[in-house]
């Protein structure tokens, strides 16, 4: 099909294609907004309806967008492929999918290991622990709560660091500790009370679940999470030789 | 606690927390079924309620039943944890965490493969695979509905042969294939239609989902999976580098 060019010499359908997609990626479109008609956005860029879907068409394709026969086009939820056929952390993996993701801590705190973290971090019943609660986003919908564990003896000075948008592995370093191998459980469960509230979901909304620990290069057990994904958010590949 | 022999020198609460435990192996408990109660297995054994009650209260702590307040004892849905640390097939993980495993084949059919299943068993768009649909069991509970695709011109004869609780990378090995590594793609998806139905759950409720590809020792995909797993049943441990 030949295209009309704008004066930068871009196919027009090519500018409103990126100007949608900027718009979902920036937040100004949410996912499961319904967008502007073709009509609208004709009038918006000056130019055909024509020119206006075959623009869509390809968000469709891309899987951005989609369409529901009789009501409209919509913004998709993003969609979270995690390779895990190595370890990553969610930054990196975000980075290579060129997905847009951010973290925000919700709490930190010290406490009593309950028994089941002392026993993956082996630590001596009630042993000092921090509790790192982040929520995650992806395209600015949050995706995962995730509720760190870390031995305080290990990381007493890493409550005062700054813990947003950045790994927490990558903090750890600091601390002398190189992350090198992990151990995860994974589950399909229900959501529930604050977990279902904080990702925006009803309760009984199926969440991929993990409990991972997480080693260093030395064998030490340096992190424990339980982490809640929501589950037409997030995916996982792993792979597994006999 | 002093405990009450058998004849046979077994303490009497062992006696009955082994024979409650046969009773739901073989079937005649069933998950989710109230047990008798603490009288009814005191006058049945013939030995008081207490010495039931520390019988039961071993079943408990192993997680075979569970109590619930002001209502009686029920027997649990079994839990099956399969590590996924190395590529395990289904019949061998159960067993070394004894556990009754089972499986019904509930159709075979030869068909064009559809796209997404050519694309990973490298095939020429609508090559033909065979697609066998098995249900599988777990203490006599349906746990897993998987959905495997395999080349039929590699595995043309397979259709004749016994595939009712075998292993089908057993069955495979006979055709010259030894299965290596698997890639494995897990999400966590509401259950719907007939997969609910198989797996006696309601719409909506957790399913853990895995697409997975395996390969045979010479790197020849040689099965494509779509499994769907009862979300309370089942949990999968991986273990990953960095």
């Amino acid at each position: 099909m030949s295209s009309i060019l704008t004066t930068e010499g871009v196919p027009l359908y090519v500018k409103i294609r990126e100007g949608i997609r900027s718009d979902i990626l920036q937040g100004r479109l949410q996912p499961g907004q319904k967008i502007p008609s073709e009509e609208e956005l004709a009038e918006q860029y000056r130019v055909s309806r024509m020119t206006v879907r075959q623009g869509i068409l390809d968000l469709i394709k891309e899987g951005l967008l989609h369409r529901k026969r009789g009501v409209g086009t919509f913004v998709s939820y993003p969609h979270f492929d995690r390779d895990h056929t190595r370890l990553t952390n969610f930054f990196e993996s975000a980075r290579e999918q060129g997905i847009e993701a951010s973290s925000v801590v919700l709490k930190i705190e010290i406490l009593a290991a309950p028994e089941k973290v002392a026993k993956h971090l082996r630590l001596e019943p009630g042993g000092s622990v921090i509790c790192i609660r982040t929520l995650r986003y992806v395209n600015h919908t949050p995706v995962t709560v995730h509720d760190s564990y870390l031995p305080h003896r290990l990381f007493a000075g890493i409550i005062h660091e700054e813990l947003e948008n950045v790994h927490l592995w990558d903090v750890m370093e600091k601390y002398g500790f190189q992350v090198k191998r992990a151990l995860q459980k994974l589950e399909a469960k229900p959501a529930a009370g604050e977990i279902a509230k904080l990702l925006g979901v009803k309760p009984g909304y199926p969440i991929l679940y993990k409990e991972r620990t997480v080693f260093s290069t030395d064998g030490t057990p340096v992190e424990f999470t339980y982490c809640y994904n929501r589950g037409d958010m997030y995916s996982l590949t792993v792979a597994m030789e006999r």
